[in-house]
């Protein structure tokens, strides 16, 4: 998202940035609003899976799997969209978070462990 | 996330994947359970700024605001896990969605209205 | 949820018990699925309100508090399968929980601040 | 949920308004707020099961199982306010959809299939 990432997500923000102001809607996304409306899209998302086996999960057919692909397009796109509003830069974040994660994590003590979720 | 993008989504996926693979945390990380995760982050975002008024949502203060940061790294990093694990290239998605939103929402039918959200 | 119906809860739970066993939908019932179909109903609730102001959201016209009123049907629904599932008392559960934000949050030290949601 | 509890979500729906009531919370409590709250304790729900599989869902330990009954307590506590804001009766909204889903779904052509969830 920065400008050595010239056609990924700083195009995108653009392109998102554009279709809002277009239909004047920069009045409804306030960073609430928008926290929410990500949290509905990544609800929609988890409905495609939500009576699946997770093997089931893993071999979606095509059909399932473009409407499973449009679903993670608006969770970015609101993503995008809200750091857009914060000022943040979602790659940085992104990496910063994972070296956060890595010391909370060690790897000894972690492997093949799904304790980490749950304490 | 094409390697057109050589610092961005692609290289954030490869360190994901490498952070799983070091932890054996692939086993866990099914479509379907990373859906839920993802959908658990989100609304962790969200709770940020439940009690808020969009006013306030629009000028945190610096510490919440890393906070907020640090639970869009989590959404960012799960879709790209998801995404790595089902084929999907998430700039293409967001890109052809957008589109899609383009006929759905004419400008000249969208322009001020919520009406879209609703119905 | 009028003095009318005694046994409310428990009418409520049998209803859904029949409607899962005559249609053989225990299958897909496992604590884990119910949990995400209620995380699903619970965002689909929060969709009808993502874009309106909280002034907006106390005054809805009729059909839309029709619609708001068949999620919560839903959120409830799901949440009293689960209590089934689970073996969960949720009158039982609530009241205590009641007990426990009353020590969490004394009334002195919680008045009119909405930070007991942030820390 | 027991037969000796004859009021139970009347006498729920109370003690939520004096709690509220004894902090000065009603500010922060529209129907927009707690409809994000609500989904908020729907996600931290399931997120006690996120990495569980289905029938590690369905084992849960004693303590886990006292984590997981709080946050379906949140979850019920936060729907009775919600009604209690907007006037609805949350029983007879849950039989009016158990009413609606038997059209949708009759039992000859729903039987043992999850297609319904997904169409």
């Amino acid at each position: 998202m920065t400008e050595k990432d010239p056609d990924g997500l700083v195009r995108l923000r653009n392109a998102l940035r554009q279709f809002a102001a277009e239909r004047d809607w920069d009045q409804f996304h306030s960073p609430k609003n928008l926290a929410s409306a990500l949290a509905v899209e990544a609800a929609e998302l988890l409905e495609r899976f939500q009576w699946l086996t997770e093997e089931q999960s893993r071999n979606l057919p095509s059909a399932e799997l473009e409407k499973v692909r449009q679903e993670m397009a608006d969770v970015l796109n609101y993503l995008v969209r809200l750091a857009d509003k914060l000022g943040v830069d979602l790659l940085d974040a992104a990496r910063d978070k994972i070296a956060l994660n890595a010391q909370k994590y060690p790897v000894e003590r972690s492997r093949g462990s799904a304790r980490k979720y749950c304490d």
